[in-house]
């Protein structure tokens, strides 16, 4: 595989991407590929793309130190966007990223209001939204554009998607060690076709 | 004032922003300002910018019912990123927000590295970059691009930059109630000239 390159990038050449077809006993966190993708993404320069912190609203805070300051009641609270976001070739960049066990179908319940108000407002600004969708039993990952799916699950009759729907409608994402999940690779084909 | 129209972009008749240039018992807390001028252009779908929030390391979690989760210690983390971003006119935004009460200067030591090295990177890539910095003696809050502030301060012999400096190179932002900061004016003016 070749390194891409776009206007104002840096090449490193140790970071050309590492991508095999197949992996064992690979971690089933869809979450730590993804972070571990972009950190190898912000190495190269070849993405600027973070997952955001999860949203705590702190109660109270103890000072058992001068300067130390401990958090001691504290609650998780539900974010109002998605999970990434950054900027890849001078576009808006933002996704949610989905795994489930199931073998046939991905339940909609998985996707939150927020997050489908979210990534409608992000089309609408001239951004890139799309989800990654991770089966677990076929050890697959797909990316999808926001749109579809929401579309999709919006007329969606039963409480899921199936399986085959991901297989016509999204782009299996390439994984490898280094990046564990391509999917720029991915974002390049269906968003800068033109360009490839 | 009117409205501006962009591509894609629906215009709430109610959303005409209220400028005025005095206001008195202002409360003196930037970061406050901007997230309700988010939260306004949020409405009026004008942008879609938000604050990350601000990470957290967990350290225990204590379950005092079923299904609820109460973090008993924790600890505030640096984070590697500015505290805003998100999409305006297809656009990649990333700012910083700093307010000082120094009438004549401002301290270099209020932006941190990875602040710079961070900015750096969102115009490698294509995005917009910029700080708003805010002086509370004057009553007055500036929009500087990040490369231009950038550059001054890591050509700074002293450790501070004058106020001076930030009359000549910022664009003083207009305050009123709805937003309180109409920064994205000073964004068109800066960013999107051709186009105002």
């Amino acid at each position: 595989m070749s390194t891409i390159k776009y206007p104002g990038a840096i090449d490193y050449p140790n970071c050309t991407s590492t991508v095999k077809d197949h992996h064992s006993k690979r971690g089933m966190f869809l979450e730590n590929d993804v972070n571990e993708s972009n950190e190898f993404y912000r190495e190269c320069n070849r993405a600027l793309i973070y997952k955001k912190p999860t949203p705590v609203q702190v109660v109270r805070v103890d000072y058992p130190a001068r300067n130390k300051a401990k958090i001691v009641e504290a609650y998780y609270r539900s974010p109002s966007t998605t999970d990434y976001n950054g900027v890849y070739r001078g576009k808006y960049i933002d996704f949610e990223a989905k795994e489930t066990k199931n073998k046939t179908q991905f339940p909609i319940s998985m996707i939150h209001s927020h997050q489908i108000e979210h990534l409608k407002k992000v089309k609408l600004h001239g951004g890139i939204g799309f989800f990654l969708v991770r089966f677990n039993a076929h050890e697959q990952t797909f990316l999808i554009d926001s749109q579809e799916l929401i579309q999709e699950l919006e007329q969606a009759i039963k409480s899921y998607i199936p399986y085959t729907w991901f297989i016509e409608h999204g782009i299996v994402i390439k994984e490898g060690l280094y990046p564990r999940l391509s999917y720029l690779d991915a974002v390049d084909a269906k968003y800068f076709k033109e360009d490839v």
